[in-house]
């Protein structure tokens, strides 16, 4: 015991996140149409650690998710959070979310389901900060095959829907069909993102296939 | 035309980085051994474009990295980042390149070859910045299957062979094999990188594949 | 019009199969301990072809699917291959679904869910026949780490349900877990679903995370 | 001693394959230009037992590997299967061999290198039976992005040079452009491949990446 007291002094490092990854989780969302969307997340949790600190019980992480257990939703990240942070006397608590997220498509003429792949970053030091991150697939009207992908991450002001955020996605992408060139596509929909008053801060990446590689730009909001 | 700078003027965000993904392309490496490892790496290249550009060429990252075609090995980078600067006016450029780097196993008794995903991220803004991430997989003495991976990110202040950084890695892991927690586990690694003149910065994530998700421990170096 | 038909005439290959591949698909799965459980599948759909036909119409495929929404689970797959069959005339047509499923852990201390990976495949051409596949992660008492898989594929005699296919391939792995080589493992494994009565053919390759590479071993019921 | 006999005289089922995976392995192939292309393989390895075996020495398998390193190109094959076959008292010996393999791209203007997935699988019972794998990403004329892959296997006659099999596929693929319908793009690739002597027996799957989920079609070569 007296050794490990020893080594802990004389180290100039010290552990900085340790935490639990890549927990399979049941989840349900909020789904305009159907109310509650059922679907399947994956979770990590991890917290920063005071500097004295050697490590924490690993199975806590779980037993607190376990708590929530079949009423886990996205409106109780911030109560994981808190039960993180005061259970494992952290200094910050991290949680993150990954799920996919399905929508009918009614626009296209052969139906069928779009999955949209989802990720919900929480982290509570002195308050918490969410932020939502979402991959839209990107067809272009005329294109035969896949276009490309935009990811998009936002922080939110007030409640918007998911189904909201993607079709102010595709729509900025259909206006800016014409263009086609990844850079101009990646600047409308900054712009578009920029014009939406229940977001307060985005970062977008742009991805085009294209012959062999994939071109891709980013655009990041502003602060004023 | 008119129209297009007009919108640039009014725009409030602008493309923050441009460039290319997932190139395929074969390198050398230097391999102590052999003298040169031939394996294939997979290349991101991109710049940060001054706030009035609004894109570039993108054919252009291409053509600077054909120029090295034949001859890339990591010693290139530094040449390779200062031609993207250069050629696409650029505040700053970026190159990552990942690669799979071969080692025969001396150690255990069924010979074989251990594999290690390297990733050797440069940028160029006013000067050469070089970090090398190295993920190394851990199987402990008396352990049956896999216990896990490091993930060990390191700065350099001279030259270090790839084989002494792996080799360094295992032996700490190795000597701290008996207690085997995750934290304690980095956190006896993250001593002995510490106490590696040649590595100016590290960071390492280590991972434990336990039963149903894996737990994880992070450490970084200090700064003195 | 002409020309096609008589290019038609001139081939000696023709379409075998046709279909569409990795639909994201909501489902729900019979769960003892929960009646149902909401899941995400993957769906693959494809038919065998006359000889003379040239192709079909890929659209089918999504309204047959469609027309099951909200409705699909595992007892509706032959209703869908029937479907399939029918309307577009085919030889044979065939079902794939791939879906995780998850149990709750009641054997370890640290609780949680563990997450199975599972694979109906339909076919429907005289008679329908299923195979249902089962990926079951393997953790041996007394090791550090994941051991590794057992892929288990069986068809029925009669209903069974996924907890006790799943808790028959962990009792027999935990019985043999003193051998733990894997040709032992996957032995002894093949013996108690020979034993198992409502299976009426199995087949399973099981696979051990060694150190660099895996080892591998497979076994599969005799017929009588 | 005893108990395993006799468990063994009881077991209605045997073993039916045993080997390894996943071998990270460094190999050299065939280039027509560069002579000699190295790449970076992964190999797997595997024997049907004779019934009344209960097992093998597993680290054979990559002795056997290891006395070609430095010398494995494809033409070796054979051997390390003979040698399999001898060494392991094996009825039938396996070898699977994947790898990427690069070309430099002369026909669009933007240069660079593309990369096609490669799978050579032998095997050797009574004779030897190779057949080679190989994925062809496919972008059409006018299409923006990636419209999908074609997958063809084939066995040989005779020698083809692998940049010779994928100028075949891309040809058949551009002159069948226009129409653009998976299936009859694949029935002309069929068409191509059946009149390239070199050619004894072949298989192909197309993929279309379509709007949420993807088409494809199969066709095979006819037996005369």
């Amino acid at each position: 015991m007296k050794d490990i007291q020893n080594l802990q002094d004389d180290r100039r490092i010290s552990i900085r996140k340790v935490g639990v990854k890549t927990i399979p989780y049941p989840i349900t969302v909020l789904d305009r149409q159907k109310k509650l969307q059922h679907t399947v997340a994956t979770v990590d949790m991890y917290v920063n650690l005071p500097h004295h600190f050697k490590g924490t019980h690993m199975s806590r992480f779980v037993e607190i998710l376990n708590r929530f257990h079949g009423k886990f939703d996205l409106q109780k990240i911030h109560l994981i959070l808190q039960e993180m942070k005061e259970q494992l006397d952290a200094e910050a608590a991290h949680l993150e979310v990954r799920f996919p997220y399905f929508l009918e498509r009614s626009t296209s003429n052969d139906a069928g389901m779009e999955r949209y792949e989802c990720r919900m970053h929480g982290s509570l030091q002195e308050c918490v900060d969410l932020v939502m991150e979402l991959t839209v697939p990107i067809t272009l009207p005329k294109s035969l095959g896949r276009w490309g992908y935009a990811q998009v991450s936002v922080r939110f002001n007030e409640f918007i829907w998911l189904e909201d955020l993607i079709s102010r996605v595709q729509q900025a992408i259909r206006a800016g069909a014409e263009s086609a060139s990844v850079e101009s596509l990646c600047g409308q929909l900054g712009d578009a993102l920029q014009a939406t008053s229940e977001i307060s801060w985005f970062r977008v990446e742009m991805e085009n296939l294209a012959d062999g590689c994939s071109t891709f730009a980013t655009v990041e909001s502003s602060l004023s």
